[in-house]
Parts: C-alpha cells; sequence; structure tokens
C-alpha cells in the first residue's frame, strides 16, 4: 500500500508543501524514519530531526516555523498529533481488516453469529454462542456454551472463553488469554487430600476492556468474576474467582489479584503487584510495581509500595534505610561500646 | 434446565415446605439469589437472608427453626451444605457432559481412544497416544507422540502435552497450560553463545491432580519431573526440569519453582513465590504469598514468610521494623549526639 | 528404536567392552538408569554408580580405570560427555522429526513455505508468509500476514504470531508464547477512561533465540521490539513494547521487562525479575531472581539482587540485618533507657 502526499492531505484536510507525489508506505518516528516513511513533528523538542530525517512526508502544525531547509515534502495540518494518531489508527484497522468465515471452522447450527463477522480457521463457536455485529474471532479460539459477546469484539488467535461467559461491546482480548476457567478452590479433608468445590459462576466482561496475551481471568465460584467498563489489562495477568475490578483500571503485566477481592474504579497497578482475597482497594488507587498490598485500603486516591505495601513515600525512605543498615547496626554497635565506656567510667 | 421443588427433594431425599411447583433454572448465594434461584442456609451466620432473600427454593437443615415468614420454598434435608454441594457437582457434570468424537479432528491411526471419550473439533492425537476412559478433549489440544492419559481426565481447549509424557486418573488441565516444554538448559561456550541442552526427559503427574489455565511444567533434561498424587497448581504457574512435588500440594498463581528443587507432600505456597533449584522442602511447609525460599526448608510443618523467606512470626516482626526505619535511623542520631555531648562533658 | 553396544560403538568411534549385542532404548542417568538404558560416566564423582547401575551400557572415558567388576557393557571413546551428549542431540532430533503437510491446514495462496517444512493440522499460515527451509510449524500455530521466518525455524504446538513480525534462523519457540500482540499504551482522557494508542510496530527476533512457553512479547508502538542473536528466554516471561535486548542474554522464567528498556548483551536475569521502562542495563549485569531494578545500570558486569536492587553484595548484607532488626531496635530502645538514666545522673 503507497499513499502520495497529496492523499494524505486530502485525508486529513492539510496542504502540501514540497513533492505532493512523494510517496510512503510505512509510518514511523521522526528520529528512525527511513525513505518511504510518513512521520510528523509535534513536540518543540524533536525540531532538529525535521532538518535531518530521512522521512518521505512529515506532518507538521500548521504554525511550525522552519529555520533550515528541508528534505522531505510537508503536510501542515491543524495538530500533527492529532492527525499522525489518527493515520495510525486507520494504519490498524487496515492491518486487522478480517471479513468472512473461513474453513474449516466449526459453528454450532444453534449459534447466532452477528453482521459482517470475521471467523477464522480452526474457530470453534459452540452452542447458543451470541455474538454482535463487526465481531472478529481469529483462528484457534473457542467459544463455550451460552457465551454472549458484544457488538465490535476482538479475540485474536488462541483465546479461549468458558461457557457463560458474558463480553460487552469493543472488547479486544489477545491471543492465549482464558475466560472463565475454574477458581481455585479446594476443600481440606481429614486425610490430607481435597475435594474440588465446583466453580458454577461466570465470568462478564463490560464494554471497552481490553485484554493482554496469555493473562486468565478465573469464573467466580458462584455468581460473577467481574472487570467492568473501560478497564485494561496487561499480559501474563491473574485474576481469581470473584473478583470484581472497577471502571478504567489499568493493570500491568503479570499482576496477580486473588479471590473476591474487589479494586473501585481508576486504580492502577504496576506489573508484578499482587493483591491478597477478600479486600477492597479504594477507587484510584495506585500500587508500585512488585508491591504487595495485604490489607484493605480504605482512602481514596493514594500511592503504594513495597511488599508489604507502604505509603509510597514511606516506603521509599524505608527503601533507603534498608540500604544502610549494615551501616546502622554498626553504629548501634559503636553506640553500645561507648555506652558501656561511660557507665564503667 | 428448570427443576421444580418437589423434584429436587426427590433428588436429595428432602421434604417441602411450600410450594412444591415452586421452580428454578440456576444457583446461587442466599445473600445474591433472584427470583428463579435455589439456594441453601446451612451457617447461622446467614439465617437472616432466609427471610429476605428472592430465591425461589432455599436448602435448609432439617433442625432449621423459624423465627419469621419466608417467601421462598423450603427443602429440609439432613445436611443442606452437603446437599448444596452435591448440587453443584451434578450442575458442573451437566455443564461439561461433553460425548463423541467432533470433526475435523486429528486422530493418528495408532492412538487408542478409551470409551465415552470426547474429541473436540481441531484437537490433534498424535502417534501411539493412549487415552484411557471417559477422556474428554476440548478443541484445540495437542497430545504429542506416545503419551498416555488415564480415565477421566480432562484437558480443556488449547492444553499441550509434548511427547513422552504420562498423565494419571482424573486429571484436569485448564485451557493453555503446556506439559513437557523444554526445560530451560544451556550450556555456556567461551565465546559468550551457549549450547541448548537437549531436554529428553518427560513429565508425570499422577491420579486426581488439577492444573490452572496457561501454567508450564517442563520436561525432565533426563528422567522426570513429578507431580504426585492430588496435588493442585493454580493459573500461570511455573515448574522448572526435574522438579517433584509431593501429594496434596497446592501452589497459588504465578509461583515459580526452579530446576530440580522437591517439595515434600502437604506443601502449601502462595501466588507469586518462588523457590530456587536444587533445594527441598519438607512435608507440610506453608510459604506466604510472594516469598522468595533460596535455601532448603528440614523441618516439617513450618510457615515461612518474606523475601528472603524467614519463619514467619520473624519475618512479620522485621516488617514492622521496616515499616519504621527511618525513625529507628533518627533515634540512632538522637543518641549519637547526645553521647558525644555526654563524652565532652 | 533399539540399538546395540556394537552400533553406538561404531557411531561414537569408541570400542565396546563386554557384550556387542546389550540392546538399550532409552537414556538415563548413571544413578537412575535401569535395565535397557544407555548412560554414560565422565564426573570421577559418580564413579561408585559404574559398579552398581543397572544402565545396559555405559559410555566412559578411555582413560577410565576399572576397580571392581561392572555389569553393564561399556563403550569407550576419548571423551564420554562429549559423546553422550552427541546421542541425546540425536535422539532429540530424532523424536522431533516431522515432515510434510497435514490436513487440514490453513496455508494462504501467497504463501511461500521453504523445502522440507512441517505444517502441523490446524496450523494457519496467512498472506505473504514466508518460511524459510527445514521449518516446523506444529498444530494450532497461527502466523499472520506478513511474517517471516528464516531457516531451521521450530514453532511447537500453539504459538501465534502477530503481522509482521520477523523470526531469524534456527529460532526455537514453545508451545503457547505469543509474539506481537500489541503493546500496552493507553492514553488517559479527561473523564478518566482511556484512549488506545495503536502499536504498529513489529517485533524481530534473530537468529538461535529460543523462547519458552507461555511467553509474551509485544509489537512496538512504533519501530521494532527487538531480541538478538542467541538469547534465551524461559517460560511466563514478559516483554513489553519496544524492548530491546541485547545478544546472548538469558532470562528465567516470570521475568517482566517493561517497555522501551535496553539490555544489552550477556545479561542474566533470574526468575521473577521486574525491570521498569525506559532504562538501560549495562552489559553483562547480573540480577538475583525476584529482585526489582528501577534505575538505568551503567557498570558492566556486575550482579545485583533485591528489590529495589543493590549491589549483591550490599542486598546480601543489607537482607542479614533485616533478618534481626527486632533484635536491632531493641538494642536502641535498650541504649535510649541506659542514656536517659546517665544523662539524670
Amino acid at each position: 500500500m503507497q499513499f502520495t502526499a497529496k492523499d494524505i492531505a486530502f485525508m486529513l484536510n492539510g496542504t502540501v508543501e514540497g513533492d505532493p507525489l512523494a510517496a510512503v508506505s510505512q509510518l514511523a518516528k521522526i528520529e528512525e524514519a527511513q525513505q518511504g516513511s510518513l512521520s510528523f513533528l509535534a513536540n518543540p523538542k524533536y525540531e532538529q530531526y525535521l532538518y535531518t530525517t530521512d522521512a518521505s512526508i512529515v506532518i507538521i502544525n500548521k504554525s511550525q516555523q522552519l529555520t533550515g531547509p528541508v528534505k522531505a515534502s510537508l503536510i501542515r495540518v491543524e495538530n500533527a498529533y492529532n492527525a499522525f494518531t489518527l493515520l495510525l489508527e486507520q494504519y490498524n484497522t487496515l492491518k486487522l481488516n478480517k471479513k468472512g468465515i473461513e474453513q474449516p471452522s466449526f459453528i454450532h447450527t444453534s449459534a447466532q453469529i452477528g453482521q459482517d463477522a470475521y471467523i477464522g480457521a480452526f474457530a470453534y463457536i459452540s452452542q447458543n454462542v451470541k455474538l454482535g455485529a463487526n465481531c472478529k474471532v481469529y483462528p484457534n479460539c473457542y467459544i463455550a456454551d451460552n457465551v454472549t459477546l458484544g457488538d465490535n469484539v476482538t479475540l485474536f488467535p488462541g483465546v479461549t472463553v468458558y461457557f457463560d461467559c458474558v463480553i460487552g461491546n469493543n472488547v479486544i482480548i489477545h491471543s492465549g488469554s482464558v475466560i472463565g476457567s475454574d477458581g481455585f478452590g479446594f476443600a481440606p479433608k481429614p486425610d490430607g487430600t481435597y475435594n474440588k468445590i465446583p466453580q458454577i459462576g461466570n465470568v462478564i466482561i463490560e464494554d471497552d476492556v481490553e485484554i493482554g496475551s496469555n493473562t486468565t481471568v478465573d469464573r467466580a465460584t458462584m455468581g460473577s468474576t467481574i472487570i467492568h467498563k473501560g478497564t485494561k489489562l496487561d499480559n501474563l495477568v491473574q485474576i481469581a474467582h470473584n473478583v470484581e475490578i472497577g471502571e478504567n483500571t489499568v493493570i500491568a503485566a503479570q499482576t496477580g489479584i486473588a479471590g473476591s477481592t474487589k479494586l473501585e474504579a481508576n486504580v492502577m497497578l504496576g506489573g508484578q503487584v499482587g493483591i491478597v482475597g477478600h479486600i477492597s482497594i479504594a477507587k484510584g488507587t495506585q500500587v508500585q510495581a512488585q508491591s504487595g498490598v495485604s490489607r484493605p485500603i480504605k482512602q481514596e486516591g493514594l500511592k503504594w509500595g513495597g511488599s508489604p505495601a507502604l505509603l509510597y513515600g514511606d516506603n521509599m525512605r524505608s527503601n533507603v534505610v534498608v540500604s544502610r543498615l549494615p551501616e546502622l547496626e554498626k553504629r548501634v554497635l559503636e553506640l553500645e561500646k561507648i555506652i558501656t565506656e561511660l557507665k564503667n567510667k
């Protein structure tokens, strides 16, 4: 796919300076761009690259002053950053523009597939599944009995959704993630073995949620594990049974949340964080990477760090002292010696 | 699926109080139940909900006294908790009651499939594989050459079992888990590159083991990585090559055990625990979430916490002091000042 | 597959002592070997097992002196360890000797498949994909549009490679790993919701890289996430968008590297390590398991530990004092009491 400066200026309602037939086939950062690339300049910090870039076309703000000769063709628009983001989105839409039902795939006769669906080869759509409009189910996905997907849902290759789960609109789930596997529930018996506690609940994923690759979200024992609207989970995240995650929460990779814990809205968790089961985390809480939260957080909007987690500043200060603990111990020893001398005087 | 109070009372050998034709189609906790739900009351702590629940039917103990009017139909049984658990299990069995061989699937002519199997579409059963009776191999599973499965094994969608592995009876493995991938073994060469050490052993998973989703169990370099009878692994757990895990051990999500380490029976590991390679962990050891165990644990039945792990109580006490380290450092500084003054007197 | 001592001696250019028709069908460690096994003795520490092993054949060094009767047939070679490693490799090659294109698989008409390929059933090869010679794509793998694989690449069952990614020669990727899923990039909006930042870059994996199972490597926002030549990643590792990992680096299981961080060559990371985004890690750096690196490491070849990471020795010393912090606090309290007494004198 090749586009000329003229084409792109037309799309963006901009004006061309330089060769209107300059052609590009990819998008790149201005400092890394090679010939045939389209780039943009929005941040004045990067202006120097405008005069040295190998990009064939650069989108710039209408108001941008030039202080030297520019090799690339320029497209002037109201807001270069927004214009470029628009192109990124259109590029992505083109790249992921799959349509139709490939064979062999398995679609149960009782399943309902909305309009303009993509069902990849080797995808499995089971009994009573309902897919809204514009869903994309890539190859090797498995959607079990009675699962419902809203409109514009994308399941990348190899996603598994267990029975009875409910997925809203505009949800994106990346490869290898598993939604609705059994919660980890076993009742110890007197002889040391365990009875499995049946996990008969489901998972509800609301609109506009995105889930990374190889993440696991367990079904509830009874009731639902819930991921509310607009929340984003990174890769390799573990969400245990009966957890509830509030709206617009962001959870980085390899973080785990134990059973029945409830996060309120707008929480931000760094990577490799652990949160114990059966607690509540207040709205707007932020937790630093690798922290461990073992007690409820009731006050909203605070920042935490460490394992076990302390308030961010307290943890920072404790960490500093930890790093000089051997020295501190020596100082105490020294004091003890002096005191003994003083006492013996 | 709808059941009446009369039907359920018959199944549970109980007696109905109220409308014998009250009908339910789902199971729910008494405090969350909606109309059309079946619930139960066993714990006296929840008795209040008996008088307010929207459940259509509630199972209660024969001995339960009523202290107010109840809307729901009641079923009285000897032990309400056990009766409800029985229903949960039957519900689950119904939900997972797949049978037959779906097409297209790949079953090598040399493979032996036991009676009453379920082989989902896009499942792959390779050469010389042996499946016992009542096995369920869901879609997109891969079972490599010479793998043996016992009776009543369930592999949920997308499980991979590498060649030569052996899986016992009543084993459940959830989606995306990988059994028998190569151990992480590389020998450094003088030029800084690495030679791969061939990993030719296998994995043995004994009876009654359950493994969560996206967990990885590596094959042994030589010999076997072994998961003994009755052990339960959660999601995203890493078991390295030549590890041996004792009977009835429970390992929570995102925990990792490095190569050649041996856990004795009845160990309990919290989530995100790490255990180094080449050590032994004594029977009945318990390790708190996010701990790191870097030395052998020889004494049975102790509880550990922290990274590096200390005895549970010691770690708790150290954590408390860590949280007030900045203050402790100030106290030492104060002492030093006073001492200097005293000495200079 | 059975081999006699005579066969093996011929392959290894060795000489047989004992029964040349002794037959073996598997390889085992000398201390664990059963009848029908081939083993080896290289390390003098294990010599005792030579006289007690049940192995049918043992490979030993030409120079090995015998101090007692040996039951097994012996094969004498120049270097027993090297000879055995050679057999391990040949055994592995035999085990993984898949060839041909199985049906049903999905190969787009525009895809180019090199000679001697293995394409398993239910594998999906999309538009404009190019596979070099001797590639093995196991069942349930998905290779998206425009992906390039070099020669001798093995993708075990269930690997997903997103569009535009580039994989070099001799790369091995184990089951369930995901290459090229979207980086975790979201721009907050004033109302608390998030805009997805399109991730249009790719992943480049150079020659001789091995990646374990269920590992995730995210595509770059723009440009490339790069894993340089000879690097080895274990299972369940997270590599975020725009990360660059130097040559011959070794990363153990469950470690995560956040966005845009750059590791130079010959780095070694233990398991469950976390490294924050946007920093550089110097050549030859070693980081202990469970550590957290939050600042750039500029000096080459140092060893680090702890979270936040300190120099290895400093961290060890701090850990020791942490374990006796409650006692240290008591000592300070004791000093304060004595000082108060002294001052009041």
